[in-house]
């Protein structure tokens, strides 16, 4: 009975059943805790009204004082916590073996980094970081679970339970099961066992499902819908005439999207160049991040430029309001514009483009800070401030809307909101399936095939100028990378890119010449023939190449050599 | 000049477009013909009114005529065409190469074929036979491109033309690119390359684009939504009371689903039993797919029973009409049965019940006639007739709706369809991107996170009791199957599964062994071994096996055999 018990225990949906309620559970308590930080935040603000500078003092320090404290107990408790993550997975379930990026210290590390990082209003995602921390939370619970069954040790199961903890945590991040399945594969894998699909909807269903039950319970939400929903007209929600703009928007965000990938690799670039300035901040590794913050949180503030780009507005809310109404981001000053221009639109298109370039390079340079931050909702955002001034100049065009079948349909500025986000997102991610995510978090799918459109035009563009976010990054780290294999480049011959001046070693090598071809080269791997000039053994032979060990490695080729010279 | 034009003609997105817009002029030029095939059906009907004799002739030999003309054709001019078509793609798909399944003669067998099949109003789906119409067309549509570039020979291409083709047979079927993905991965996949992805949606796009834009232009539609738009309340689509109705749906579903796999089986195997009445239908094959088309058209006869399940109501009309309002199913005889009960809801279920049981087993019967023909869509409409009678057994138990905050929120059954619809594709399809499917074609997806939880009760349930439909004609038309390997198996040992009394031929074997060996058993390939009783040698020697080729065989296996030894 005791074996049959354990033994159930040990199956495959207990462990998808546990991980998604533990998933739901920190995700909802992040986002509470965040969330309470952002509020306490707001009112403070609000209570020191009248004292500008103290109110200055106040905007300033709070986000600096979260966001230094997220970066030093990252760098005390686990370094491997910074960023986003999805490189580093993206990276492990190619199967390369990085150490300590999924312990248990990298988790919490993870969450109370990225929770005040959320709460100090800094414009930092948190889809990448929950990746990161729903394939911890996998891969601590799988080890935990082999006490019931041998299959957990198994490392082909690995890679699964990995690939189900990354959908998992896009899938609970927004509540998103079915996009958050689709997002993970596409950012993550290179080729796909169909089998985790059912599994990976299977945990995120689960997990998004409990994720929207706690809010209900806690009265924030009355029932189960959107997270971020939308009403637009479902009978006629866009005319054919319409498609132009939405490529156009496809294309543009193309672009934007390459440029925001490579603005951000430039920073990063930066910040390792050898000179005396990264040389000084990174022994005080304090005085970026928080450089970055200030200047940040200058700008947003309220009662200065800030009231220019709704500074006040964090980043959620706007996602909530750019499809809606856009006016939240003038309400302060309107009456105050309209005194140097006669057309209200003016000020639509100056205060959307400002607002759009401002949070561009933010987003850019936040995401570099040493905190955990994803870079998904940012430039989410961002494309729905794009999207949304199409958008507006559409509805300028054609202020009466568009004639269709004699019946005027007004133009919906909301909707191109919606797919400007979805299409810059996959620009920079080099994926298409945020267009369901953005169904998801909308709740609205009207929209579909000019969405699809838009992304797919925004792919294109994109792929042909930057690699994504997450392959930049991985590339600036200097993980190995496997590029990928293109439809085109079957006809590619191993004679086109094999070394064709092969290093070798033989039997009648002697010291010296394995000493200087190891001074000469950074090989790991030297391939042993046996007899100069006639390389027919394809034996390859790993040494420790540092310099420190060299000797040892010299005897232990040798070594290696005469027992496999022997064998023959 | 030239060599630049033609590559930039061989590249991929060039045969991407090209087979988007073959299959969307394909689709639409087949729903036209099958649209107004039965439109001439429902009109002869119409005017023989008075004339009953007459009518039910016309209502009879209209879909035989149809169904055995289409049943001819196929067999005269490509048998493979027959059939649903995804079991054999999923085999090619595996590896297994099947003659004569992916010509231009099986194109247009399958074209005409399921257009006369189609139109003849019999309960057959489409979707199954345009994933074989979209592979066939990928797979010609290649070699044509490899006029311009040689990638498109190359075999490993050759798998990712095919699944890029599912992809579009699916999408441009309902106009559904992001479902006709995820369902054909699902259906046809084991393992899956992920930049096939970024293809498939491409090419589906591009095709569920064109198609839809057909129909605004042939004025059938508006502009572009869904093919079958619901209008459910958005801001307070369900309450999280309605959970375990939705939970039941998809148990029930599962259970439904595999009989109806069960049931579909059933009725091939009986078909295939040798006995003097199969032996009878084989040699006249046109009988068995006349008879099912005699028994189902008059069961539908609209004066006669059919009045009892809406037999005039066509697959796709019924999919229109369970989500909004079922008084189509009873509005002809409606009156009449009100003299023998009181409560109208009575005769909802009685009705909901008899069209449900009886489209039940004439789908199962249906889809195994010779004619091109899938079950995707009439499982799509049992879901939903399934779901619908759950949900008006909610509506009659709250009729005043749920009380929540204080506001009574009515319950609507029309999504209690659609969740159904869902389910029990999932469950027969053994997919969950069947959720996908239905948020596309009903445009509304405020329902998907019951929904996704009913599909994956439904497939939980399902896949305990019977393997999905394609792999039961796998098994059952004898196609070589791998079995799934699921999630725990990892602990099965090799020495489970091995053949222990192994037979072999040694260097020593006489030819007299070898003859009985091979009479002894139906092996194609015996191990070779150096010496009896000692098995070193993994040498594994392929020989024909047939009877009359047995001399040869050991003619050649002695020759191969001393060449082997004297190598040595």
């Amino acid at each position: 009975v005791q074996k049959f018990f354990v033994t159930k225990l040990g199956e495959d949906w207990v462990f998808l059943i546990l991980l998604g309620i533990t998933m739901a559970l920190v995700s909802w308590s992040m986002d509470y805790c965040s969330a309470k930080s952002l509020q306490a935040y707001k009112w403070i603000h609000a209570e020191l009204r009248g004292n500008i500078a103290l109110q200055y003092l106040v905007w300033v320090t709070y986000p600096m004082l979260l966001v230094l404290f997220a970066s030093i107990f990252c760098h005390l408790v686990s370094p491997q916590a910074i960023g986003s993550g999805i490189p580093e997975l993206k990276t492990i379930i190619r199967g390369v073996v990085l150490k300590e990026y999924l312990t248990l210290k990298a988790f919490i590390a993870k969450v109370i980094g990225l929770t005040a990082g959320l709460g100090s209003g800094m414009p930092v995602g948190k889809e990448g970081p929950f990746v990161h921390i729903a394939s911890i939370c996998a891969a601590v619970l799988s080890r935990f679970m082999s006490f019931f069954s041998g299959v957990y040790q198994s490392p082909y199961c690995y890679t699964d339970i990995l690939t189900v903890g990354c959908a998992v945590g896009v899938g609970c991040c927004f509540g998103t099961p079915l996009g958050g399945v689709l997002f993970s594969i596409e950012v993550t894998s290179t080729y796909f066992a169909v089998r985790n699909y059912w599994r990976g909807y299977f945990a995120a269903t689960f997990s998004a499902f409990i994720f929207r039950v706690l809010s209900v319970f806690n009265k924030d939400a009355v029932t189960i819908t959107a997270l971020f929903r939308t009403n637009f007209r479902m009978d006629f929600p866009f005319d054919l005439k319409e498609l132009p703009a939405f490529a156009i928007i496809g294309i543009s965000c193309g672009f934007l999207g390459a440029f925001f990938v490579y603005l951000n690799r430039q920073v990063i670039l930066f910040m390792r160049r050898p000179n005396a300035m990264t040389r000084f901040l990174t022994r005080h590794r304090l005085i970026f991040p928080a450089a970055v913050t200030f200047v940040v949180a200058s700008l947003t503030f309220p009662p200065g430029f800030g009231q220019f780009m709704a500074g006040e507005v964090c980043l959620s809310t706007c996602l909530c309001l750019l499809p809606s109404k856009v006016n939240f981001l003038f309400s302060n000053f309107m009456p105050r514009l309209l005194i140097f221009t006669y057309d209200s639109w003016v000020i639509v298109f100056v205060i959307l483009i400002l607002f759009f370039v401002m949070k561009f390079w933010m987003s850019a340079v936040s995401t570099t800070m040493p905190i955990p931050s994803g870079a998904f909702m940012p430039v989410f955002v961002l494309g729905a401030a794009f999207g949304r001034m199409v958008g507006e100049i559409m509805a300028t065009l054609f202020p009466h809307g568009i004639l269709f079948d004699g019946i005027l349909y007004r133009i919906i500025p909301g909707g191109y909101a919606v797919i400007g986000a979805a299409a810059m997102t996959g620009a920079v991610t080099h994926t298409v399936s945020t267009a369901v995510i953005c169904f998801e978090l909308t709740g609205q799918i009207s929209h579909i095939l000019p969405m699809m459109v838009a992304v797919i035009l925004a792919n294109m563009v994109a792929q042909g100028l930057q690699p994504s976010l997450y392959d930049s990054i991985i590339q600036v780290k200097k993980l190995p990378y496997l590029p990928e294999l293109g439809f085109g480049q079957y006809n590619i011959f191993v004679e086109d890119i094999m070394v064709k001046k092969v290093k070798f070693i033989s039997s009648k090598s002697t010291c010296r010449e394995v000493i200087h071809l190891l001074e000469s080269t950074s090989l790991k791997t030297i391939p042993l023939v046996d007899s100069k000039g006639n390389i027919v053994s394809w034996f390859l032979f790993l040494i420790f190449f540092c310099i420190n060990s060299k000797v040892i490695s010299i005897y232990l080729l040798t070594l290696m050599h005469s027992l496999y010279w022997n064998e023959r």
